[in-house]
């Protein structure tokens, strides 16, 4: 992992969990934020320095690998997580989590474009926001992998979610882990009580803004007795909002 | 405060707190429950234990007094809890709500009524598992205020939200602190944004099973110009699960 680390340490709360018991993705995503921010504020650029700038970080797409089974209520974790690469308007930062035997619970890796936030478009990262990470400048950056390109048919399950008032964040923005749920949601509930994430691939297209209806529709498929795919995208009208594929156990 | 204390220390993360940028009030009873089972558990009375004895603590009511402007993000607080009295079937849970400077953000005061599980009634409460908290048994208990008795009219908001897979606890049952986001959302989201909660009452009359769809209805009033009372019921089909009264500033 090149670049300055940063981690941190958790403990599982009986709150973060899913009926099955283990930590949900949507939490694991927000302490994935929640350690990718405490290192821009212990390097002293945090958001308040990025917005003075004019500028702020937004995520496009996440790639991750579990090997172990998720973290249970109670137990120690920690998520230690370094830039790796960063070019002229993307980052990509990796996370990887272990538990408290220093085994590696999965790795994920995010790609982030810095954007000017009144042209809301992409703009060249200030190189003073980036000297701190002493992360290697690179004109090629290593692969975050998409979504599989699926159109939805008639067989895709299909479920509404209204954006709630908690699902909105102090910037007023849908909390990116709040998509996760949506996604999740739509698949058979006995089906996620009996399986694991191994794989997700996940790519935001479009903000979900607030006081709209989302439509998240899915599908799974049997791959082979121990594997499944499941398909996502989340609809906002006729904009595409989010895609992700993910595999499980 | 009768009976053994024990301190829950936590500094609040960017995704407990609401669009107002305060922490939210389903996260404040998550923390609450939280600080209550690792009493039970650092007394070796946890769920595993009166489970055993084929018991469990199910909350009734709550009653909530708010000084100070609600928690924000990084702020550093500590929730001290211990039972300040107990009877044959009940038990009374306080929580005090302290800030950095050990000035009281809020107090909280929680019924709690012990449940045979297998035959879903009360049941006495095993001496055994009371001796370590060394609170008194009384037969009177202090008050737990009940929210108001009103009737739900055509005037009132009406939302109605599907139980989903994330609300549901590893017990099967959903998260108590849920009901909090189903009542909130269900109130003007500007006026959420405005607003500080200074007093609840919440009871809880039925469970709400999963799968299931939820009516939350509900209605502000202004008292005068700096103060608001909310009124909240909780409905599945013709059962009414729960209901609250709200006052805020």
């Amino acid at each position: 992992m090149a670049g300055q680390k940063f981690i941190l340490e958790h403990q599982v709360n009986y709150y973060e969990c899913d009926p099955s018991g283990h930590l949900s993705l949507s939490m694991l995503v927000a302490l994935m934020i929640l350690a990718s921010e405490k290192q821009n504020a212990q390097l002293g650029v945090d958001e308040h320095v990025t917005k003075e700038l004019g500028g702020g970080w937004v995520i496009i797409d996440y790639e991750g690998h579990f090997q172990r089974e998720w973290p249970k209520e109670n137990e120690q974790i920690k998520f230690e997580t370094a830039i790796v690469a960063y070019n002229k308007y993307f980052v990509v930062r990796q996370f990887v989590i272990r538990d408290y035997h220093e085994q590696i619970i999965g790795t994920v890796n995010g790609l982030f474009v810095y954007m000017d936030l009144s042209k809301r478009r992409m703009a060249k990262i200030p190189e003073a926001i980036m000297t701190p990470y002493e992360a290697a400048s690179t004109l090629r950056l290593p692969k975050v992998a998409r979504p599989d390109k699926v159109e939805a048919t008639d067989e895709w399950r299909e479920n509404h979610y209204q954006v709630r008032y908690f699902d909105i964040d102090y910037n007023g923005h849908v909390n990116n882990a709040r998509y996760f749920d949506w996604m999740l949601d739509t698949l058979d509930h006995d089906f996620l009580l009996k399986h694991q994430i191994m794989e997700i691939r996940m790519n935001y297209e479009h903000e979900v803004r607030p006081q709209t209806e989302v439509n998240s529709m899915a599908i799974t498929i049997e791959n082979n007795a121990h594997e499944w795919t499941t398909q996502h995208q989340i609809w906002v009208g006729t904009q595409k909002c989010a895609t992700a594929t993910i595999k499980w156990r």
